[in-house]
């Protein structure tokens, strides 16, 4: 295997990525200056030594700080955290300008065929929620952020289930609410989704 | 233009259809058998005279009755009412199996363009809550079930307004719940939807 | 089954049509105007009656005469026979604009599964091809203008065979050139196509 | 900018990726291992170390000669030279396994707004003909086979001109076939495909 097909089959592996658009990585590389050859090896290198995990939510971070920005920040409100499947969830709660509470990536969704949970940091969830509750006594609701398919489902019912099992009266266990999402036309919706529209009608 | 052209035509004003398509409906008939061609004509023929709009909730329906079955129900609940855009959208409430009240078809959203309103049955909506509100004193609420983009939005609003302006204290006018619809992803979806989606967590 | 569903019934058999789609086109002629639903009834009954299947090339056709303005025409090049799955195909050579020969229209490609031939008109394919012969003595070539597909190509296969065993030795049998078609990239061309390609580079 | 904001940047020039997919990339590289990271950004590095660009033909390849394995190859015929836009294309070509001649990759295909040529390969081409001559007397036959399109047809064109102007007499300047290409379906090919189809058929 020479170094341009090593390089394919890396990029193969990447998400979302066949045979052919890894050729074409390739390709794009080769006509490519070197100096944009050694920036993106660097780069690549650079994420071990400069992006660390945070130690508190576990999601990804730049800086030299022990947790990132919003673990660490002050004007959070501790009484809430979000339960994310991922980064890139987290991300998009923080978009939406409307969440100020604290946030837990749990590494993924349960996998509905193994249902092994062994992927997902759930221990590490339930001592983090202990840990708040230790340091800040107002800790009132975990907010299982999943999404709303059948995994997110599972994933959301296998993670309420563990945490009532802590046995903290005043922590308050909610899902995202349900409903037409932006752009949804009532003919095309699903039963489920006209069922949880109707119900939160307000 | 013969006859294979005037009734390609006529299917290029179907619904989504374009020539190519309407084409392909024509060469269908022509290689079809006489029985099916005449079945066809006499079936768009019946619809005008097996097919009536009910008078209270102004869909259309089969039958001898002066009211469509769900109008004529003893069994709906006469203290909600769905205003919907169209047959199709009350099809998909009614499918849900949750809702058990009436319903009003509007006929269509607003126009946001040229906002008028002419088009859709605002009048005999206002006239058939009166209506409603004197023969069945238990009228409490009105459910704008409206697609969840901005002609639905717009449509609520004015509609509301209209409600609103009867004076009738004892109706409350609500609209669809919005949040996380079946399938949707946290990644994916846009701030409005997650926003709404937070406010709605239970 | 009511009105609206019986036509509903009668649409969904219609190429590429789904109950949602057949759901609406219904509720399209609901919404039209008496006349509207009068003009299509009529004009699907005028096929029968307007409409006349040429008793040379089986296409269908709008007119008094008994064969078709192609098949009736004098300019049109008699030494030139084009075998036709469709009477779409047919129009798809018709409007390139550099074909002048005559047509016939098979009425179909062979089914891989079945490879049954009873659908399709090849016996009349060969009694018209008999017939032009004694007509014009200078039908010169048979051009089977199939899909570039295995059923195109097995069809193919199967009529050149049929016409070399009626053992007219100045009838040459061809099939419409293999290449890239307008747009095509290399990169994503199948080798089949290349292959055709190299051997007809001029 | 972070090292995943920078990392993602760069991904995002990619060809054929965005935003969200550039940071779905970084996300990957985070949950992959040290050694998966440390892989990929060697194989980037590599590929300047180890990949040579043919001083003959102009692709890249993996090896120590001088030249690429194809244009070293004695079992190659020499009196055929085929130009190609990329890499890709000509592996495209290399892959259908009816081709034996030789290749030049020109480095793309001429921009409709611009009509510039300096990106492209023109003059590198015309002395590599040159030498061709030189050194193999046969060179018979150059086959101009760029995509099936405007860009194509205008380089074609181009280049054709400049290979003329070398007044080689001995020299036949050839273009791919265009017809049918494998599973088209007359009825949707466009008019400029059928008249192809219709001059190449056989």
């Amino acid at each position: 295997m020479d170094a341009i097909e090593r390089l394919a089959s890396l990029f193969e592996h990447f998400p979302g990525i066949g045979p052919r658009q890894a050729e074409r990585f390739v390709q794009f590389l080769l006509r490519s200056s070197p100096g944009v050859r050694r920036e993106l090896a660097e780069s690549v290198q650079a994420l071990a030594r400069d992006i660390r995990q945070c130690s508190e939510c576990m999601r990804f971070y730049s800086g030299e700080s022990k947790t990132c920005g919003i673990c660490a920040s002050a004007s959070r409100d501790k009484s809430l955290l979000a339960v994310v499947a991922s980064d890139a969830d987290l991300a998009a709660l923080e978009k939406s300008g409307t969440y100020r509470g604290g946030y837990f990536v749990l590494g993924g969704t349960l996998d509905l065929a193994s249902e092994k949970t062994d992927r997902l940091r759930v221990k590490q969830l339930l001592t983090h929620i202990n840990d708040l509750r230790s340091r800040y006594t107002d800790l009132k609701e975990v907010i299982l952020a999943f999404p709303a398919n059948p995994e997110g489902d599972a994933t959301a019912a296998k993670v309420r289930e563990e945490i009532l099992d802590l046995r903290n009266p005043n922590i308050k266990v909610t899902t995202l609410g349900r409903g037409l999402s932006t752009g949804s036309e009532l003919e095309y919706a699903d039963p489920e989704t006209i069922k949880s529209a109707l119900e939160g009608r307000r």
